[in-house]
C-alpha cells in the first residue's frame, strides 16, 4: 500500500492570478506586510464566497477596531485564546500560525509553546488563566456554560462584552480548526520561527 | 440563592429599528417569508460586523446557488448535517430550528427527531448515513480525519467537493452551536411544530 | 454490499394472538386506551417472562399508586427523567415515546425537545433541573454518587424516597434504552406528534 | 467536617419479619441454600413491588429454565457477563457477589478477578471473549450496536437468541449496578472468598 | 483464524540461570522469601539494565527505609495506591499482585477488591480516601493538578513530602502497568489467594 | 485570593553542592556538555535514590548502547515518541525539552511542533507514523493492546524488540510526565529555541 504524503493539502490551491480581484488584492496586501502568503489565504480561496465570509468574520473578531468597536481583550489575549483552543482541537495550522503572532504581540518567545501544551502551567497572568478556562469550556463543553463561568470572568474584571469576545473567537477558530485539519492545511515554514528571537537578530 | 430563568438570553436583544439598514432589511425580508423573526437574527445583531459575516458564511454554504455554485448535496442533506451535528453539540437552538427546516425539505415529519437522537437508527439512505458519519467525525475528531474517511464518502458517490460541503457546514454550525449555547439563545416556538403536520392542516 | 434497512427491528415481532392470555389482555387494554400498540409491547413479547417482569417494574416505578405508594415526583417529573436520560443514552424509542407522554403530562408542547437536547437550557423549574442533574449522574457516573448529590436534592425539597425514585427510574430506563437500541426498536409514528398541538385541534 | 462511613448503606434495611410473606419466603429459601442472605435481597425489599419485578426479571434471564426456555449461554457465561460489565460500571456489590458465583460455576478460582480487571487478558475461550466484547458494547455504547457486532457473535456460533441473552443480561445488571451504587449497597463478606478454595478445604 | 492464547506472555522469559549474577541473586532472594518468583521479575529480566533501574526505582519508593528516608505513608497506604491506580489502568498483573500485598499489610482481606472496583465505596479511612483521590488525579489528569489538590491532602494531615510519595508511586506504577499490559504479563496464581484467609488456615 | 505564580516549581530545588558526589558529578557532566543544567536534573535530585533510578532507566532506554544493546529505533525515533506522548499527557517540560532534542537529532526544525500538535499531520515517514500510533495506544489504552497492534508494526519492519522499545519509552516518559506536571517542573528557556536555527547562526 502506497500512501500519499501526509503533509500535502487534500485540495489543489488556486493560482493567485485566477482569483477574483478583491481576494487577490487582499492577499497581495497580506504578502506585502508579512513577506509571504499564509497558507490559509490560498487554501480557502477556491471558494470565494466562503473566503470572503471567513475573513470578514476573522477581522470582525480579531481586529475589532475595523468593526468600529473597542475590545477589553488585548491583541495578545486574542491570539492566546486562538493558540490554546486550537491546540485542544489538535489543529496544526492554527497552533503554529497563531502561536507565532501570539509570541510577537505578547513579546514573550515562550508563551505559545506553553499554552499549546498546558495553559495551566504557562507564564501568564491569573486574568489570562481565567480567560483561557472560559475559552476551553466554550471549546469543549459549550452546552454546560452556566452563570458560574461568567462570574469567574467577572472576578477578574472581564465584562459580558469581553465574554462574548472570548466565546466568539473560540467558536470562530473552532470552525477554522476543522477546516484546516480536514483539508490537510499545513502552516508555512516561516511561522515556526517567528517571534522566537530577539529583534535585530 | 435565586437563579435567573434558564431560558432567558444572556445578552439583551437590540431593537429592530436601531439596527443598520442592511441588517434591518434582511431581517424584515426573513420575517416576511417565514412569518416571524428567527431568534438568531436578533441574537447576533448587536454586533453588526459579526452578523454580516455570519450570514454571508451561512448563505455561501447553505444557499450555494447564491455563490454561483452547485452542490452535490440536496437542501435536505444540508439541514440533516446541521441537525445531527448540532445535537452532538447539545445546541438547543440549532436542533430545533434546523430540525424544522429539515422536516420541510425532506418532507419527512419524523426525520429530524431521529437524527437528533441517533442518526444510526434514522430512516435515511445509506448515502445519507455515510454523509452523517463523515460530518460527525469532523464535528468530534477533525484531527483524526484520514484517507479512509474520504474513501467511505466516495463509495457512496460523493466527490471531494461534496466532502468540503459536508465539512464546512459542520464546521460553520459548530461555530453557531457554541454562540447559541453560550449566549442562551432559545429557538422560537414556531419552529417546534413546523413540518410535523401534513400540508393543509 | 447491500444493507438491511436501518429502521427494521432485528427480531421478528410475535403475532398478538400467539401470545399468552395475560400479555394479550394487557396489550389490548393499552391499545384500547392509546389507540395503537406501542412497539415496546410487541417488541419484548417474544419472551413472556421478561415481558412480565419489565412491565411489572415499569408500573412499580411509573405508576406508584399501583404499588400502594405515593411519590414526591409528579407524573411529568417521571417522564422528564426518562426523556432526559434516554437522550443521553441515544435511545430513539424512549426519547420519542416518553417525550410524547411528557408533553401531555406537563402540558408543555416544547419541553420534551428541550430536555432531550440540553436539559440545562430547558424551560423547567430549578427543582426539576436539580432532579435531572441527579438523574444524569446516576445515568452516567453512578459510581461517583456521593453525599453532596443527595444534599443538592434536599436543597430543593426532595426526600431520600424521592432520590430513590429518581435513581430507580433512571436505572430502569437505562435497561430499556439498551434493549430498544440493541434490538432496533422503532417508535410508533403516533408518538412523534402527540402533545404538540393544543387540544381540540 | 465529620463524614458518615462510606460503607454504610444509605437506606435502612427492613426487618425480615416485616416483609410481605412471599418476599420473606423467598428470602428464607435463599438463606437456607446460601447460608446467608445476600444484601441485595434486603436492600431492595423496602419497596416490595420493585423487589418482585427485580427478581422476576433476574430469574427470567439468569435461570432461563424457570421461564421454560433453554439458553445457548452456560451458567458460567451468564455470570461472566455480569462480572465484566459490572466492573465497567464500578459496581462493588455486583462484581464481588457475581464474581463469587462465576468462580463456582466455571470452577476457575481466578477468572472473576481477571475479567473484572481486563477481560482481554482473562483465561477464557475466544468464544467467551467475543461474548464479552458484545456485552461491553451494549453496556457502554448501545446506540452504536450494528450488524458487524452481531456478525462477530455469529462467527463464534452464537445465535440471535444468544445475542438477546447477552444484551438483556447486560442491560438488567446495568440497572442493578446503578441501584447498588447509588444506594450504597455493600457485598456480604461471605462472597469475597467463595469459590477461591478447592472444595473440601 | 486461530488465535494464540490470550494469557501467554508475548515475550519469552529468560532462564534464571542465564541471568547476570546480581539479578539472579535478587530473584533467588525473593523466591526464598515469597515461596515463588513473581512473574514481573522474570518478565522484565530479558533486559538487565532496565530490570535494575525498575527495581531500584521500586525500592526507592516502596521501601523508603532502603533509601534512608521515612515516609508519612504506611506500607498499606502504598500498596493501596498501587492497587487503585492499577485498576484504573486495567492492569491485571499489578491489581492481583499488589492487591495481595495490600491485604496482608492492611490485614483486611476485603480491601483490595473494594479499592480495585470503586475506591469511593471501600472500607478505608477518610484520610486514605483523600490519598486515593489525589493518586487517581495524578494517574488520569496529572496536567490538571493544582493547589486545591494539595490543600485537600493537607486537610488530612499529609505533607508535601507525602504528596510526592503518592504521586511518584502512582507515576511509577503507571509505567509498570503499561509494561505489564503491553507484554501480556500474567500474575502468578499464588497472588490470587494471598491474604484472604485468616492466618493459620 | 492571592495565587502563587503558576510557573514556580512546587518543591524547592537542592543546592548542587549539597548533593551526593555521584549525582553532582553527573549533573556537572551534563552541564559541561549542554551548557546548562536541564531542570529535571535538579528537580528530582532532592530524592537521590529516585534520581539514580530515574536516570538509570532513562539511559537504559534512550542510550541503548550504554546497556550493551542495539536498537532498531534511531535516536530521532526515540525522541519523537517522547515528544508525541508527552504532548498527549500535556507535560510542558517533556514536550519542550525533548522536542528540542528531537529537532536536533532529526535535523528537522519543524517536526517537534508538528508531532506535539497532531502526529497524523507531521512530516514524518509512514514507518514513524506507525511507530507513533503504537506509542499513543500504549500511552492512552495500554489495556487494549492486541495482536493487531503488533502486526501493524511488523508491516513497517519493526521487530518485537522494537515494539518493546516503543512501549518502554512511552511508559517511562508517562512516569516522567506525571512527575514533571505534578511538581510544577518548568523547561529551561534554552530548550525552546534549540534546533530551530540552521547551525552557525
Amino acid at each position: 500500500m502506497t500512501e500519499a504524503a501526509t503533509t500535502a493539502p487534500r485540495y489543489p490551491q488556486p493560482d493567485l492570478n485566477s482569483l477574483p480581484e478583491d481576494i487577490k488584492a487582499k492577499i497581495l496586501e497580506v504578502q506585502e506586510k508579512a513577506g509571504f502568503i499564509p497558507n490559509v489565504f490560498l487554501g480557502l480561496a477556491r471558494r470565494p464566497a466562503e473566503w470572503r465570509a471567513f475573513f470578514a468574520y476573522h477581522d470582525a473578531l480579531m481586529l475589532p477596531e475595523t468593526a468600529g468597536r473597542e475590545s477589553g481583550l488585548t491583541k495578545g489575549d486574542r491570539e492566546m485564546i486562538v493558540t490554546t483552543t486550537s491546540a485542544a482541537n489538535h489543529c496544526l495550522y492554527c497552533v503554529v500560525a497563531h502561536g507565532a503572532i501570539l509570541r510577537i504581540y505578547e513579546k514573550k518567545p515562550l508563551v505559545a509553546d506553553q499554552v499549546a501544551v498546558n495553559h495551566r502551567k504557562a507564564d501568564i497572568s491569573p486574568r489570562q488563566k481565567a480567560m483561557l478556562d472560559f475559552a476551553m469550556k466554550v471549546c469543549q463543553h459549550s452546552d454546560e456554560i452556566e452563570d458560574a463561568d461568567f462570574e469567574a470572568l467577572h472576578a477578574h474584571g472581564f465584562t459580558d462584552e469581553d465574554a462574548w469576545d472570548i466565546a466568539a473567537i473560540t467558536a470562530f477558530f473552532g470552525l477554522s480548526n476543522r477546516m484546516a485539519s480536514f483539508s490537510g492545511m499545513q502552516p508555512n515554514e516561516e511561522f515556526y520561527l517567528m517571534g522566537r528571537l530577539p529583534k535585530g537578530k
